[in-house]
């Protein structure tokens, strides 16, 4: 559990404070990949910025993740890599796959901005390999630069909006798969186009209240260096780009309390202090209860095990995006399940493919297993009769797993123990904001010289989630937000 | 869809205000059952109290209740109906049966003084015949004071407390079930007590905003009346008991959109003002997509049937409270299931204990009703097989039903799609107050001068939910609010 430290978030009214120790136009809270393409986009626009940090350097929780950049619409890569792809069919997949209760403006201005911003991240010197991953971990194991992500190619969205990959990740020299990987890139060439260019940037600094003139504007952020209280004087605006709250458990408590306990994935950055802070001025907020719920098994041996719940039932298809199965696993079966598979699954897929994954118990007959699992006489067997019997003829009418993944298990069977098992979840709610990410009060007018990005705010992952939908909603957006607020200003 | 006008909720500065055309020591807002408890107690603890409804008279969504009022702990009632309670044992089941994240301090409160409530309901007027209702409808069709009401005596929770009847029900003349019911009797009983009372009532007025004074406090309410605008002082305190936002849906969606479409249970002044009045100025909220979620059978019939969803699994028992299936049918499994059983079941239920409950279809195998049904071809059989199996011995190990209904099923078979059936829901969350009632900000402090109650604010019923706790919440808390204000002024 991380140590969160009591930190003030209510705001201090300007009229009290006698001097400022820093100033700029524009200030930019948190240097993540929204933190940065706010900052190079407002300096862009011709304003004076000073990006805000509180570790020692840029990266934030961008520079952890995989890398998968979720962009379409017929992007230069897609195109490259030959797949056919518009804004109107990534429309209808976003607005499909990421309810209840889509964001349609916010994904509208997405998918027609898509291609574009690609093209934007790849000026700002991003490097994207021109190749396809096939395959079915969670990121490439090598620099492949386009993928799928989100289970667009698998049911129910398959039925829904014309599949495309559109995962883009970034090229890594020297990748090691989970640790060094595209997130880690895409912030190294963020933050040396943010070097190249005049943003100023002040790390260490913790920044704990927003400064309010008399009229409810926002003019700037006090905060904390190594014991001192700085005050810092924004004149055009206030972008918060500083993550989540997943590690503030009171906050989970409150909005997302199926949370606790789960392992958290972020940084200790993500403490909610930039949504609180504009909470405590009347800002509205939306879907806190949403969480990315990463399943404990990305490997391709999922979509060729059956998974299910502890009364030994199916509950998801297993081809879906693992985020999916493992929102199902944590919303509805209370974060327990087995992964029930045969030895020849568990031979077909690579040792590297599986990390982990052993078998908990593995038995001659499904009656055997379902007594070692404590599941009911009966229950797992009749589950796996009837994927078998319509395994055998391509079929899933249960939960419609593509027929290229469903064979009949057969002896020796296995499962494995995931009772108990990690599910790594972050938040994906926050603070309401409109397309050029200012925040809105609860009466939907935006609050002057106030604006939020990346998981600071609520985006195009919204309850439903995809890889790849952060870093491409914290980019895109947050580039938007530093033309906001530069033309503000 | 009830039409909600655009209301503004943010706060007013005193300093703006040049007359105020009412004035009291404590303005309560919303005459529910909270406010009507608050405003009693408030004036019996010295208070001059202002009672303000938006609605030509008193009642609220507490009048149109089933009139179940959770309280325990050994109460007169329970004593004289027979049943053993203790405030340990009520506790340990409402820590279990609320969560996740139950309220501990606010329960352990409610449960020390619920013996002491149920005294002051009676005094205020309240009847209760001293008889238990030992049926299964979600409300006793005669005067019976006393029922189940949460799935006390049902799995998981009978493992954790000592079971014990707790909702208690006022005995209602003429009572019309489900209609004229226990919370018009509560309600005519507790605007008699007011009516008997120093407390001033004024009806047809709407609070559109609080009143702040230059330190935060707040100190009084902007209204309206017939098109006329009301400045309202508040000396103390202003008290919100303007019930949840169930008839809201811009806040069903920013907050819980899985709701969106459903049944509202409540009045159209569930709209959630008084909650987004207090966030408009920095309070905080808890659990704002928790909802009560009613199944659509609260009859018998649901715990002698098998509730499955529509790929014929069960997953859930079918003899835990009503809300308890509900919610997990509209979380869990989209708001569809399907409800199955024989026609020996249906024929034991008398005809006026299954209103509106007519089999879908009737057939002479479960093999030919999976098929009417559309259900994959062995899936439901399956599942039947399963069940009898172990009904067969009185056990029921997936979903642990009581062996008092089990009984296998057998031909004639019959089903009702409940794929499309309403279910009905209201929201439990709102505004984070302590045992007193004050509204805390985001850093845990109280707003001087604020205080919510009722289902404007988030308290017992927190995300499990139970009959009675709305009744029991609202009028407890409220009158500790009442209590609380009057001491402060």
């Amino acid at each position: 559990m991380a140590f969160t430290p009591q930190r003030g978030v209510t705001p201090v009214p300007a009229a009290g404070v006698k001097t400022y120790d820093l100033e700029a136009d524009v200030v930019v809270v948190g240097y993540g990949c929204a933190g940065a393409s706010a900052a190079l986009s407002a300096s862009t626009a011709g304003s004076d910025v000073l990006l805000l940090e509180r570790a020692g350097g840029g990266g934030g929780a961008s520079a952890m993740a995989g890398g998968l950049i979720y962009l379409g619409g017929g992007t230069a890569l897609q195109k490259a890599c030959g797949f056919e792809d518009s804004p109107e069919e990534m429309y209808k997949f976003l607005v499909a796959a990421t309810g209840p209760d889509p964001d349609e403006t916010k994904i509208a201005t997405y998918c027609e901005g898509s291609v574009e911003h690609f093209d934007w991240l790849v000026e700002c010197g991003v490097p994207f390999k021109e190749s396809f991953y096939d395959g079915l971990l969670a990121e490439p194991p090598g620099d492949d630069g386009l993928m799928y992500s989100g289970g667009e190619d698998a049911y129910p969205w398959n039925e829904i909006a014309r599949p495309a990959p559109r995962a883009h990740v970034p090229a890594v020299e020297g990748k090691v798969l989970y640790e060094k990987a595209g997130g880690w890139q895409l912030m190294r060439s963020l933050t040396a186009a943010v070097a190249n260019s005049p943003v100023r940037v002040e790390t260490d600094i913790r920044v704990d209240r927003l400064i309010t003139e008399s009229d409810g504007t926002i003019s700037g952020v006090v905060s904390r260096r190594y014991g001192e209280t700085l005050h810092i004087r924004a004149r055009s605006g206030v972008i918060l780009a500083g993550g989540g709250f997943v590690f503030n458990d009171e906050m989970l408590g409150l909005h997302a309390p199926k949370l606790v306990g789960r392992l958290k994935v972020g940084t200790d950055g993500d403490d909610g202090q930039c949504i609180q802070m504009a909470q405590s001025l009347g800002a509205a907020v939306r879907h806190m209860d949403a969480a990315e719920v990463a399943y404990c098994s990305q490997s391709p041996m999922l979509v060729r095990s059956i998974v299910t719940n502890v009364q030994g039932q199916r509950y998801v298809n297993e081809d879906g995006y693992f985020g999916r199965v493992g929102q199902t696993t944590l919303f509805s079966q209370g974060g327990r399940s087995f992964l029930v598979f045969d030895e020849e699954v568990f031979e077909s897929v690579p040792e590297d493919q599986r990390p982990g994954l052993q078998p908990t118990w593995v038995c001659a007959t499904v009656a055997e297993l379902e007594e070692s699992m404590g599941v009911p006489d009966g229950a797992l067997q009749s589950t796996v009769e009837v994927y078998n019997r319509f395994a055998e003829k391509g079929e899933d009418p249960l939960f419609h797993k593509r027929a290229q993944y469903l064979k009949p298990l057969c002896s020796p069977y296995a499962a494995i123990d995931f009772r108990e098992a990690i599910l790594g979840v972050f938040t994906i709610g926050g603070l309401r904001t409109d397309i050029d990410g200012r925040v809105l009060n609860l009466e939907g007018d935006a609050i002057p010289g106030l604006f939020a990005v990346g998981r600071s705010s609520s985006g195009i992952p919204n309850w439903g989630y995809l890889s790849g939908a952060s870093l491409g909603d914290g980019t895109f957006f947050g580039r938007r937000a530093g033309e906001a607020v530069a033309k503000a200003g």
